[in-house]
């Protein structure tokens, strides 16, 4: 039997080794796809980043499909029992690095933007695709990047559909419709250092700190609401002295919010330096914001996405706001309607990742059907 | 004028760069001086550690002087305007590395001897030295050593003076009649490592341990007694995590007990684990017991060092048991009479280390006349 289109375009993108911040020609590759249906290209090349903004047509409405070329590490290859830059299909799943985050989305973007625009030539509105190189990555000189510029001139997208790994056991079964925000906290507690036999000349910093600690731990931040989990605080690093007979003169932690929207990056730091200064510390703070939370609630966006799926897959779907930051995070503050719905997520970031082979053809239909649904 | 015996004898130990387990001919030189008074020389080398036990009779009561040939290390030479192992003494002060810990003192011990012996050739009981290399360092091939094999044959030492850098303010206004124990404890709590997305996936042990600190800091351990301070808990290093989108696995926490008598190591370590048992954490606990407490109260060694300060200096000296762990925890658990008495603690282990030269001569004249009221 031979190979669908999908599966091609998904194996060819796989053997090139796009690792962060490469992207190995994938972009190209697609562009050589898309410019036969009359996308015009314009490649954004910031730092050590190739992003790619493909669009076809003039008018609003505008609906762009996301992602990246670029994929996380193999680690040692011989961990793999399937090379990661040799894709091959084996008992229906296609196997290698990209293979479910995300190159195999990216295949379906362009095969269902090939199938649609050859049924429907004078659709309404435009399609686009904004692709990065480095969406694994530090995330500076990709999509937030394109974003500025298509902002600083006016350009803008109506609804953005992310291809991300968002199904858990069935293709389509969830799509995410927002994410909770990130917030790092990188805190420095000042005492003084001396030798422990003389406590009363030193002052120590891991003493002072620890009933701080404890109350941010347990401090009750928010409830959640009907679209977000309550908002949660980690200590993702402590480090203070060397042992032996010295008492530490200063205390690092490093600290996270992921935090839903019924608190803001300003309400937490508020509220955690009002919790530093009851037990009166003496402390640095920065605070860098990783990405501010976002929701797509009802619209025609997330219409479209869920009638879709019922219509190709005959499922119900889940809406979903968990789990980690996307790239979603630059694209919403500019007013777009954002979904991630992309194959399941079972295998990414993991030794022979893979993808159901089926699941790919599904979910280009599942694209192609969307692009239907809005702008046919 | 001519130098005294005691400071041509200091200069010459410290002209010896005996950087720690290193005797660098200390011992042997002190022999030289010892030999023609009857001390019997006995060599005793544990690992890199050279250990000397010197001793004149053969009858009890035996009074040992004890101390320790090894320096600290100079750190860069170039930070001293006087070169560390280059003796020399300006406007009163004799400077080199060990001038006061404790080459004065060794050269005093052996030119009290000489005069003492002179003068009471025929004196009762016995004197005796235990001179030791790794005072300094582990501490573990040196004094410890020299006492098992003392007592493996049952000898005993009544009265030990040892010339630890004991005064403040003048040579004598304090003697250290005992010390408060040391004991470390190793903590690590288990968690469960995870991504800070997923926090009900995992178990942060930071956020376990941050109460249980808090409670062994503020803990009220003793209020002390007569002869020493409240037992203090330190924490010396807290280590978990890296940073970044990950809840930690573990987190590390050493700290230290300086503990007096109305304690025992024993009842510490199980106050610690019902603390941490109260915490409900999971956890691995290794104990180090560096030195139990010890105490010479009244008795007639403090007797003769006070008397004899009096009557050379016409001092009265105060008795403390504050400050860091000597070799003094060693000698106590024999059963002997242990007291520190030395020069002024002001420079030890710094730059530019050193003792006032008139100091030494007086410390000389103060062990002598201990000698005197202990064996004449
Ligand atoms: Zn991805
Ligand atoms: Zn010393």
């Amino acid at each position: 039997m031979p190979l669908s289109p999908t599966l091609e375009l998904a194996m060819d993108l796989i053997q090139r080794p796009s690792v962060t911040p490469a992207d190995a020609g994938c972009q190209a590759l697609m562009m050589s796809r898309l410019a036969p249906l009359g996308f015009r290209d314009e490649h954004m090349r910031f730092g050590d980043t190739d992003n790619l903004w493909a669009r076809k047509g003039q008018d609003g409405p505008v609906l762009a499909f996301a992602g990246h070329t670029d994929v996380v590490p193999t680690g040692p290859e011989k961990n793999w029992a399937h090379p990661p830059f040799e894709p091959v299909i084996e008992n229906g799943y296609l196997y290698g690095r990209g293979a479910a985050d995300m190159k195999g989305s990216l295949a379906a973007f362009v095969t269902a933007c090939e199938r649609f625009v050859a049924n429907h030539p004078n659709h309404r509105g435009s399609i686009a695709l904004l692709i990065t190189s480095d969406e694994e990555g530090p995330a500076k000189d990709g999509t937030v990047k394109v974003v500025e510029a298509l902002e600083a001139r006016n350009e803008k997208m109506d609804w953005c559909l992310i291809g991300e790994p968002s199904s858990t056991h069935q293709v389509g079964d969830v799509i995410k419709n927002g994410r909770r925000g990130s917030l790092h906290g990188y805190l420095t507690v000042h005492g003084t250092q001396g030798h422990v036999a003389y406590p009363h000349l030193a002052e120590n910093p891991v003493h002072k700190v620890a009933p701080a600690l404890d109350n941010l731990a347990n401090e009750f931040w928010d409830n959640g609401n009907d679209f977000f989990p309550p908002t949660t605080f980690q200590i993702t690093r402590i480090e203070s002295g060397t042992g032996s007979n010295v008492i530490p003169g200063e205390c690092l932690v490093h600290f996270n919010f992921r935090y839903c929207t019924e608190n803001t990056a300003e309400s937490l730091e508020e509220r955690v330096v009002a919790i530093l200064d009851r037990h009166r510390l003496k402390y640095d703070l920065q605070w860098h914001l990783s990405g501010r939370p976002f929701l797509t609630d009802k619209g025609a966006l997330v219409s479209a996405a869920q009638s879709a799926i019922r219509t190709v897959t005959g499922r119900e779907t889940e809406l979903s706001t968990s789990g980690g930051t996307s790239d979603g995070r630059f694209i919403a503050p500019t007013g777009a309607q954002v979904v991630e719905l992309g194959p399941l997520n079972a295998t990414i970031h993991k030794v022979d990742e893979c993808v159901n082979a089926e699941d790919l053809d599904t979910l280009s239909d599942i694209y192609e059907q969307i692009l239907i649904e809005l702008l046919a």
